[in-house]
């Protein structure tokens, strides 16, 4: 099948799909039309995804799928339930939304993900991974005495079939006798290589033809049984009940009472149509193995397909690609020399600090190179671990690493540290190990929306015990923080943005305060005000401090490195010195290292100080072009900040 | 096996068991003498647990293999990993902690869970299912250098397999190469009956025995091969092989690359020890099916097993037993009347609901009698969901439900919705749906401990934009919040402590303030001082006002309600109208209510109000026997709000 090489999209083929309105218009053509519609849909997203950035591979892969899907069901009243849903865009563009590719992920634009907002055809609003199943049973459950139930399938990658809770709810459904059709789209990869014996199992069942041939033979046999005799024939007939099970690709999910169909390919648009007009016939719940190659038609897919997971923008688009790129400025605003993203300047210090410490395990949940971990891992394979989707597994194996001697760092991303937070609960805090968290994409991210905001994180850990909170403001106070979080006997967690270091580090590491838990750095002694700044946006308020300076403002200004502990002692004495402490951060207001500033100051006898929080509102934020947008939005750039610190300085709150 | 009588405790056994003061003393013995200290082991559990309360139904299960484990390994270089460990109670006693039973589970006594702080042989203070087998693996990639690595043993009850977390463990496990013991303790129950697929397969492996005969006759027919000839004597070698996989039991685990051994009676320690010498030798991920029975031994456990898991203390010790029972007042207190356990009045109130609303339908995550849902779940069958230990899926399918349409409530206990945190955050609150969560236990639960106390839940559910969050201070003020819940078009949490409701309501419900999701209600208008009190601890504040105003001192109270959204508005006239706001909750300080009440006032205008937050310290709380006796150690009981009153009316604070 990888083999195979993808049909060139056609003039005629791209008028045909130019004519597709709707579903409705795709159930009109004859099934031997449809590869025409998959080739062209295909060179659309390679043009489209290349010049605006977004998911590739995925979506290059579920062409035929999502094609047969839509041809065989009507998911105006069927329903259709996409796991992580990057790989929607076959389905927008079958749905109505393929001019929306123009601004796809973009400010204002298209969101890259399913959103109920955009369209009838999209039921949920997800990101992360593994949900589908249980989602897809609910609605099963909740639909299921109607007159004429609507058939509910779940499209799930094979990686998110890794997940527990893909698991829990694949368990519970096949003993609910509930009807469900899960769609498992197989192509060996999530973001890198599928990792786990469930992957490795079902790589055995798609390279495995040996297990067809038995079952062929085996045919043969049982028509010579006769011959063997009375007793034999009854043991025979116990194998055979055995035999039918054995035999069978997917006796994992038969055993589970799962129907297990396949493995079908999944390029073959005209065989999936035969098949899923098949199993809709069914019963209880199926599984339809599909055999899938990501980024299915571009030129490196075969040798790379990471490389086609999720591709920056061409340029002149701006997409706020963190991983190893300058940034770019946003739209009219002055461009700022950037440094190294926060993940490399995270992944370089955690190699130095590595080479020293050999007790140092690196643990990934399934994102080896966007958490920069790729790099360690060539390093130091026997330290690398990749768990696949499963930070809640990730977090307690570290926790057993801890224990056992080791100082493991388990990078996640800020919003996926939620899926382990119990972990981080029961199996870190509570037992006050030593295991250091890395929280990349802690704060806006930009194109990918709100699924994968990281703006709760201050909030659900610093309310557990003993936890160490810390977020650097350049590179060099992020290898100095890590470099304590590894010196620590308990828990320790790092935030940091999905963007790039300032290039220019404003004092040099060597003149810095001594970086130790609960202290805070004064970065500028100032009069009546004071802004007490967290993690990378002490940058925005570094710029902001200037501009008013320079209209001779001179406030405060602290780098408050830890949101906890918190620098109680000099919050203290600057309630007595400052009319007005501002505090600044990237993160959801309620219950964040503002809420914690004013806890800290509750503290404090006297009067209380008057405190201004700048934190981000109380809702969700939808995606933007760039992290540098959002903050704007939310009046945490430079240019907000300066405007809510002049407007607590006019007489009016003086 | 559940039908054979269980050999009663003899006097020489007992004796045999007051010598063993640590696990060499165990060692020593002939294997032929385990029996009877296991007989004897049974009869002092049935003898104390009756007395103190506590875990009774799983521990009587798993004494023959607890036994067998440390006649077997030595686990002070060993590892032994309990999942839960409620089930640790035969391995304190062999550990040199029988002594400790008299004071199990109260004030100053030994812990119902493994705790490091008690013993070299407890790694970790557990108490919430499925991560042993991932902290195991830790703890096995953290040793496998050493030049003779621990044997590191998962001891892990069945119910607990179907939590995510344990498949993804096992999933990466089976994967990684690392050497690792799983003890699998089958009493198909965890608190109830386990549910989902797995455990049906389980079950199978149980019961069928023909699987086992077919695998005898199959040897005879193997050696009739030769007589059918060349072509069929290939095709029976590839069938040979997969039947070899086929007719084992465990195939599931097998076809993971887990070596599946059992199923073994797991009352026969002889037998236990004799498997578990063989076993160890083996490399990579073993799994050690035992059979058990929840509390063999006990009169009641062949019938009714959940009524053996957890057992209330006999009088005169005063366990807080909220389930149904009238609570017995703490020592050396006045004693106030009790009306119904939260829990119950929950119960309840949901049960007149759903005869009102057939699109309410109730789920539990292996919780029905603790959350109250078995009457539910009697009334109304087809609408009752019991998911197994799976917060995650729940959750997730508490979403697609309504998103078809239902109104689904998932009760929950505070400290395990921690295991479905990103489900509120991505299923549920993202897509706004209206799904209601009744979090039981929320607040301090005197026995259980730090691993089951519900003191978080505030600060990671306030953070997230849309939710409500509620909290009763009474049985009817219950009943109204979980009616607007259910009338809302979003999500909707309801948190209540592990106690009972006041027996007393002290304003009639047709006299309250109308309940609407941010809106408190002024229960006093006083002088100086108003107390903000959240959810149950209104009773406490009721209380403390009343004495208050006995010696004069005339306070305002507020019964706030919410959470989220807080009512600003009146707690903006407050900050004028007051000179302290003191705040009130049984939650963590950092993030909390009280978090939420300064959050809101810094937006008022003017001078900030002096601002006191009464709430729990920045510890885990050890285990108490009563929740009353850990709010006076806080603070938070009647004496300790109005200590904390009088002392900010003082004239130092004036």
């Amino acid at each position: 099948m990888k083999s195979e090489p993808t049909p060139q999209p056609t003039l005629e083929g791209q008028a045909l799909l130019a004519s597709l309105a709707s579903p409705a218009d795709l159930k009109r053509l004859e099934v031997g039309q449809l590869p025409r519609v998959c080739s062209a849909m295909r060179g659309f997203l390679l043009d489209t995804v290349q010049r605006t950035g977004g998911h590739l591979g995925s979506n290059l892969g579920t062409v035929e799928l999502t094609t047969a899907l839509h041809y065989v069901f009507d998911f105006r009243r069927d329903r259709l339930v996409f796991d992580v849903s990057h790989q929607c865009y076959p389905h927008k563009i079958l749905t109505g939304r393929r001019e929306g590719f123009d601004l796809l992920r973009q400010s204002g634009g298209m969101c890259g993900f399913t959103n109920p907002e955009e369209s009838e055809y999209d039921l949920f609003h997800t990101g992360h991974a593994g949900t589908a199943i249980s989602l897809a049973l609910g609605l099963s459950l909740a639909t299921q005495h109607e007159p004429r139930p609507p058939q509910v399938v779940a499209l799930v990658g094979d990686a998110s079939l890794g997940a527990g809770v893909a698991f829990e709810g694949l368990n519970h459904a096949a003993a609910s006798g509930a009807r469900l059709l899960v769609v498992l789209n197989d192509n060996e990869w999530s973001i890198s290589k599928s990792v786990g014996a469930l992957a490795r199992y079902l790589s055995k069942i798609r390279s495995n033809r040996l297990v067809q041939r038995a079952q062929q033979e085996f045919g043969g046999l049982v028509a010579a049984i006769p011959l063997v005799g009375r007793k034999i024939d009854r043991a025979w007939q116990q194998i055979g009940e055995v035999m039918r099970h054995a035999v069978v690709p997917g006796h994992i999910f038969e055993e589970l009472g799962v129907t297990y169909v396949g493995p079908i390919d999944g390029h073959d648009v005209e065989l999936l149509v035969e098949h899923l007009e098949r199993v809709r016939a069914l019963d209880g719940v199926v599984l339809l193995h599909i055999l899938t190659e990501k980024g299915k038609g571009h030129p490196k897919a075969p040798t790379h397909p990471e490389r086609v997971h999720g591709v920056k923008a061409a340029e002149p688009a701006k997409s706020a690609g963190a991983d190893s790129a300058k940034l770019a400025p946003a739209n009219g605003r002055v461009p700022r020399p950037a440094g190294p993203a926060y993940t490399k300047a995270f992944a370089d210090a955690l190699l130095r600090i590595s080479e020293r410490d050999l007790r140092v395990h690196a643990i990934t949940a399934a994102m080896p190179s966007g958490t920069g971990l790729d790099a360690f891992a060539e390093r130091f394979p026997a330290r690398f671990h990749d768990t696949g989707i499963t930070e809640q597994h990730a977090l307690a194996m570290a926790a057993g690493m801890a224990k056992g001697g080791l100082r493991p760092i388990a990078a996640i991303y800020s919003t996926f540290l939620q899926r382990g937070y119990d972990q981080v609960f029961q199996e870190i805090a509570l037992q006050h190990l030593p295991v250091v968290l890395a929280l990349d994409r802690a704060g806006l991210v930009g194109g990918d929306g709100p699924t994968h905001n990281g703006v709760f994180d201050i909030a659900f850990l610093r309310t557990l015990p003993g936890l160490v909170l810390a977020a650097p403001r350049d590179a060099s106070d992020l290898e100095r923080m890590l470099e304590l979080g590894f010196r620590l006997d308990g828990p320790f967690a790092l935030r940091f943005p999905r963007d790039n270091c300032p290039a220019e580090e404003r004092i040099h590491k060597s003149e810095r305060a001594a970086m130790e838990p609960g202290k805070a750095e004064v970065l500028a002694q100032g009069e009546g005000l004071v802004i007490w700044a967290y993690g990378a946006l002490v940058n925005q308020a570094l710029e902001a401090h200037e501009r008013l300076a320079a209209s001779g403002l001179h406030v405060g200004l602290v780098d408050a490195r830890f949101a906890k502990p918190i620098d109680s002692e000099l919050l203290a004495r600057h309630a007595q010195k400052y009319r007005w402490i501002v505090t600044l951060e990237e993160h959801q207001r309620a219950g964040g290292f503002g809420s914690a500033v004013l806890e800290a100051l509750n503290q404090v006898p006297g009067a209380p100080p008057r405190v201004r929080l700048l934190a981000l509102p109380d809702r969700f934020l939808e995606h933007r072009t760039t992290r540098e947008e959002q903050l704007a939005d939310a009046g945490l750039d430079a240019e907000g900040i300066e405007r809510s610190v002049r407007s607590l300085l006019t007489p009016a709150h003086v």
